[in-house]
C-alpha cells in the first residue's frame, strides 16, 4: 500500500504555469484556497479521483455555487455528471499558491512554540523546507531537533545565506522581534511568520503575515457568551 | 514598580453590562475586536489613559474613521481634543468578548502543542483558565505542567464535571480528535478549541473554533511567490 507521501508524490506540479493564472484570481477567493487545499489533500488521500461541487459544498459547508464560482476563477471547470477532477484542482491550487516553489524557511525561537511547529507535519505538507533553527540559549545550540541543527542567533545573516533561506519564522519572545526582524532585512528572505504578537514595523518589502492564535481564543469565548446568554435569555 | 498582572488588575470588568450591549455589535465589528483588544493592552502596559483615533489608526494601520464607526458601536465615543479613555474602551472590549466570565479550559492532548499552549500568557490575558490536561500516554499521566495536571483521557467525562470545564482545547493526533468531540458532547462545555484540523461534525450546539495555522502559511507563500513574480517581471 502507498503512503501518503507516495500519492502526493504522484502528482505532479507545474511550477510554470504560474504566472498566467495568478494575476486572475481575485484575493477574495486566494483566502479561501487553503481551504480547498486542505479538503481536495483529504479527498485524494481517501483514493477520490473527481468530486461534485455539491459534494464539496457538504463538506466545505458553502454553497454549492460559491464553490463553482471560486473554481472556475481558474479554469477549475466541472463537467456535468462527472464533477471536478480531484487532482487537477489541487495541482492548480498548488501552483496558485506557491506550493511548488520550494521555499526554506527557519524558525528564530527553540521554545515550546518553535519545537512544536518544526515537528508538524505542515510545513511538508505545504512544501517548505524548514532546515534551521536559532536561539539565544547556549545549552540549545548545535543540538538538533530532528534533523534540524540549532544555531546561535548571533549567526542568522551568516546562516541565512548559506541555507538561502525565504522565510523566517519567528517565535522568540515579543521584545526580541522587532530587532530581530531588522535584521532580516539585511538577509534575502521574502516572508516573515510572526507569532510573537508584535506588530512589527519594518521599512522594507518584506512579506508579513502575523499569527495571532489569541483572537481565535476570543472569537470562541464571544461565541460560547452570547450562547449563554441567549440560552438564559430565552429560558426565563 | 507594578507589574503587568497588577496593571490589569485594577481595571474592573462588569460582566453584569455585558446583555445590553452584545446584540447592538455587529458580527464584522466582533471579528475586528480581539485586535482592539491587543492594541488597548499594549496601551495600558505603556501607561496611556488615553488615544486619539488618529494615533489608533497609525498603530493598527486603519483608517480613524473606521476606528471611531468601530468604537462608536458600542458606545465608545470619542471626545473631540481629549480621545478615547483607554481604560474605558478596554473593559467594554472585554465585556462584549466575554473576557470576564472566567471560563475554565482543558488541553485534550499533552504534546509539544498542547505544552506549548499552557505555556504562553495568551489565556490569562484573556481571562481563560486553563485548570487540566490529559493525554493517552500513562507516562505523562498524573505528571504536572507547571500547576496543571494531567489527567487520563479515559477520565475525560468525570474531570471536565468536577472541574466545570467550559472549554475543550483538541490538540491531540487528528485521527482521534472526531470520537474525543462526540465524547464531549455528553459534558456541559460551550466550546471546543480545534487545533487538530480535523473538521468536527457534532449534533450539538458546542461552538466550535478551528485553528488552521497552515492556512496562514500558505496566505505567506502566495503573497511570496507573487512579490518574487511581479519582481521578475518588472525586472524583465
Amino acid at each position: 500500500m502507498k503512503n501518503e507521501k507516495d500519492i502526493f508524490d504522484d502528482i505532479e506540479i507545474d511550477v510554470s504555469a504560474i504566472d498566467a493564472e495568478k494575476h486572475a484570481v481575485s484575493p477574495a477567493v486566494i483566502k479561501r484556497l487553503p481551504r480547498y487545499f486542505r479538503y481536495l489533500r483529504e479527498l485524494i488521500r481517501m483514493g477520490k479521483t473527481r468530486v461534485s461541487s455539491a459534494e464539496l459544498s457538504k463538506m466545505m459547508n458553502v454553497t454549492a455555487s460559491q464553490i463553482r464560482q471560486d473554481l472556475n476563477c481558474f479554469g477549475g471547470f466541472g463537467q456535468q455528471g462527472y464533477g471536478y477532477n480531484v487532482n487537477y484542482l489541487y495541482t492548480k491550487i498548488c501552483e496558485i499558491l506557491g506550493v511548488g516553489c520550494g521555499f526554506r524557511a527557519a524558525v528564530i525561537g527553540a521554545g515550546n512554540l518553535g519545537s512544536a511547529l518544526v515537528k508538524s507535519p505542515m510545513f511538508e505538507k505545504r512544501g517548505v523546507d524548514v532546515v534551521a533553527m536559532f536561539d539565544v540559549d547556549e545549552s540549545l545550540v548545535g543540538k538538533r531537533l530532528g534533523h534540524i541543527r540549532i544555531f546561535n542567533v548571533s549567526d542568522i545573516e551568516r546562516i541565512f545565506e548559506d541555507y538561502a533561506i525565504d522565510i523566517a519564522i519567528l517565535t522568540m519572545p515579543k521584545e526580541f522581534a522587532q530587532e530581530t526582524a531588522e535584521r532580516l532585512t539585511r538577509t534575502n528572505i521574502g516572508g516573515i511568520w510572526n507569532f510573537t504578537g508584535k506588530e512589527l514595523k519594518l521599512e522594507s518589502d518584506i512579506v508579513i503575515e502575523n499569527v495571532h492564535i489569541g483572537d481565535s481564543l476570543m472569537t470562541l469565548c464571544y461565541e460560547i457568551a452570547r450562547k449563554k446568554d441567549n440560552g438564559d435569555s430565552s429560558a426565563k
